[in-house]
């Protein structure tokens, strides 16, 4: 039998993961059955299995592929300084979420943020995957409450509140519109820019 | 047999729908059995299918209720006016979803929140809930739409942003919000309207 190049591995690897990430994104991790992602990936069980004990050890590397992309992105956007203001930072993120995984897309549409919200609902029911979703969101959190902090500093905004809070915020502006996403499709990224942009510049009534 | 009266019938339904979300908060759609249903609520198979034919009308009853409950919280806080600033309107919308359905507090956590994460990835993989998803949204963004178009017309907002860009914006500050609720329970109302309205007070660096 001829030696196989590490390079060969990976890349049957990626193929494995990113024809399941499509499967488990359009029907969820429960309903999708090993038969489904062969089907997908169109390789025979004995090629798969030979990276994957099962479907449970393809859901946590998924998972915590996901999860560290995504870290990542916002790790990446926050490290930016002086930050610009929010509605650029979470336009960015939001960008890059949407660019990850280009074999993910159908007909133009990415569908990781149906994968997204697929793993939302799987840490729900897998303790272990739980933790792990904690862990990192804890982590974006600590990255992005720097960047309030710097927001605060620089007088843009007010310091009495803590950075904390207005970090989670940002945090869930992103989650929700990867949600709108993930429903309805036709969001661009530039109606979050700018209706976050004009909430950023609110006055009292004049 | 006795006659039951219509009050008993529509307590009995509730208690089995109750009972049922729960079940589907906590393990997913697609995961919960009839049985798992059956034995939250503590009724017989009999009792419970006088009332709804099967699991696929009960994911129905208790998608459509979710969807039309949450539409209506968001209609009703839009149609206070003058409308208060964001950071109140949003805090208010997102309060009145977590005191939805006292019957689905967990130890003093709503798991109403959990239940919303379920219905959406179960819109993903249902095309008959996708549409009547589609459609909330579209109402629950037209009432909102008018909210930002008074910021606009008593000069608390830049009027050149499309209304529908701000609106959609807002949604997904309460969607992101529930989802972070759903996925990590120790969020308060207050660090959403504390974030959010510090966000809203921005200005450039001093």
């Amino acid at each position: 039998m001829a030696r196989v190049s590490q390079e060969h591995l990976d890349a049957r690897r990626r193929q494995i993961l990113d024809g399941a990430a499509l499967c488990f994104a359009r029907n969820g991790f429960h309903a999708t059955s090993m038969q489904d992602v062969l089907k997908e990936v169109g390789l025979s069980a004995g090629a798969v299995y030979r990276y994957f004990a099962g479907k449970d050890e393809l859901i946590t590397a998924i998972v915590s592929e996901v999860l560290t992309d995504i870290k990542g992105i916002f790790d990446v956007v926050a490290r930016q300084g002086p930050p610009p203001p929010p509605d650029v930072l979470l336009g960015r993120v939001v960008a890059q979420v949407l660019d990850l995984r280009p074999g993910m897309r159908v007909e133009g549409t990415s569908y990781f943020p149906r994968l997204m919200v697929q793993v939302w609902t799987e840490t729900l029911r897998n303790d272990e995957l739980a933790a792990l979703m904690a862990r990192i969101y804890a982590g974006v959190r600590a990255a992005w409450v720097k960047v309030v902090e710097a927001y605060q500093e620089a007088g843009m905004m007010r310091a009495d509140v803590p950075a904390d809070h207005v970090a989670r915020t940002m945090i869930a502006v992103v989650q929700g519109f990867v949600a709108q996403y993930a429903l309805f499709e036709e969001v661009r990224v530039e109606a979050l820019q700018e209706g976050l942009g004009a909430l950023l510049g609110m006055a009292e009534p004049s």
